[in-house]
């Protein structure tokens, strides 16, 4: 497996493969890889003849008061999970190098990133789709894997990528969970064992919606108030929110059904989860 | 020549020419077309194989006070002029298929933005900036050419490609002027008889600075002060701005010296010029 630490080195080879004719398959992530993350490598390297795993703890990303410092760091644990998961190049560039001296521009999805994650990290999205469009064009792959963990995300980087014509298939894949049924997140390792054993509610939640919308229930308030009943019973959890959504368009609904997200985003302690389901 | 009405031809037709290994130009414009597209236009021809000319009269970059109604549109015209002066490809999209439902995608560069007529036109350059990000991805080509009489919105063009690592070459182009000086722009054909009369002394300041700086003065200050006067002697124009920045950063600059430029929006009645030179 190659690693390659600057971006005018992957453009080249990048291009080399375009020409080769190789489908490119890129997955972006800020390392600190776990199963969700290998499980989309393996869905790239189904898909593509290259799989380039992309690993660069963004700094635009982050807020003032956010992880960036304590963000784990090891990418030569990482590249070996990559590699053997399918990756056949870790991309992972330094920061000076994706942002230069002078550095000045923005890639800003409107609406849809206004509320739920967008209304708590203001400027994350910025973040979010200006490295991705960055990494896009360096690596120039035929399609890239994102994880529906993240799913606000997921759908302001369709949007992005279908509004800027970016020419790239945009693969959904699947939240992996613990066996409990907390969702992977590389987060959880800062979890305490008490804030560990609560985190569980989260999917339990989820679950519980979807249980109460199989069996007919469709008011999303009544729902979301019966999942915020719930988290709130345990110790550690502090709800930021727990929203019903248009899937498409992050909009608020007042009924759930087809194309519908719950989203929430629920702090343990100080560590900030966030989990949803697609009904 | 051919022209392509639609963005999902115009990919189609681009991905064919990339795989034919043929070099592909762009020159991006808003139809209109005078002495000066032409010469980009030729410019292209000299360095590419195939080269598109986009039309497209784009509505996010006009304020809502300017002239995107009035705007001259003549695409049979156009394509003519275009196919003498060596373009392949006319590409002129129609505004919904650019724009669709839903489309919330914004290409936003910062600082070189805020001065000279970012400062005068809220959100143009985010207008832009978001239109040439799309026409590159849907063209894909090699090389874009743009040209030099809008020189902040070449720099800013410049500062996007690189920043978001957009892999295509950007070539200025030479401002073309009328005998008398006057550079040639379509709002040139909004000018009364005795607004052209005037419309001459921009350039006429233009040299006005250039003879002052060939002949030692580096003020810039005292340099603005003697092109205000001059301008202001005729009966029909009124200054919006002049300013001397810094080429690459467009921050305002005191000396004059190399990489510096002197820009310039006057209005003309009711209609807006710009000019500008780089020392």
């Amino acid at each position: 497996m190659e690693t390659i630490r600057t971006v005018a080195e992957m453009e080249r080879r990048a291009s080399e493969l375009r020409e080769s004719g190789a489908v490119i398959g890129l997955v972006p992530t800020m390392g600190a890889l776990h199963e969700g993350h290998l499980s989309l490598i393996r869905r790239a390297a189904g898909l593509a003849d290259t799989v380039v795993v992309s690993i660069f703890v963004n700094p635009t990303q982050f807020g003032p008061s956010e992880d960036f410092e304590s963000y784990p760091r090891d990418v030569e644990r990482d590249a070996a999970l990559a590699g053997e998961a399918g990756c056949d190049i870790v991309f992972a560039p330094e920061a000076h190098d994706v942002y230069p001296a002078h550095y000045a521009t923005v890639v800003h999805v409107q609406h849809l990133t206004r509320r739920l994650c967008g209304a708590f990290r203001p400027g994350h999205f910025d973040g979010v789709t200006t490295v991705v469009a960055k990494l896009l064009n360096i690596v120039r792959p035929h399609l890239a894997v994102f994880g529906r963990k993240d799913g606000q995300q997921l759908a302001v980087i369709e949007r992005m990528v279908a509004d800027l014509d970016m020419g790239v298939r945009i693969v959904p894949g699947d939240t992996v969970r613990e066996p409990d049924g907390l969702a992977m997140s590389s987060r959880n390792s800062y979890l305490s064992d008490a804030e560990r054993e609560d985190a569980v509610v989260l999917s339990q939640a989820l679950e519980l919606a979807r249980g109460l919308f199989d069996s007919g229930e469709t008011n999303a308030a009544l729902v979301v108030g019966r999942m915020r009943e719930m988290i709130e019973s345990k110790e550690t959890t502090e709800i930021q929110y727990i929203e019903a959504v248009d899937r498409a368009t992050m909009d608020p609904v007042a009924e759930l059904g087809e194309n519908v997200m719950i989203a929430m985003a629920v702090f343990l302690g100080k560590t900030r989860l966030i989990d949803n389901m697609v009904l």
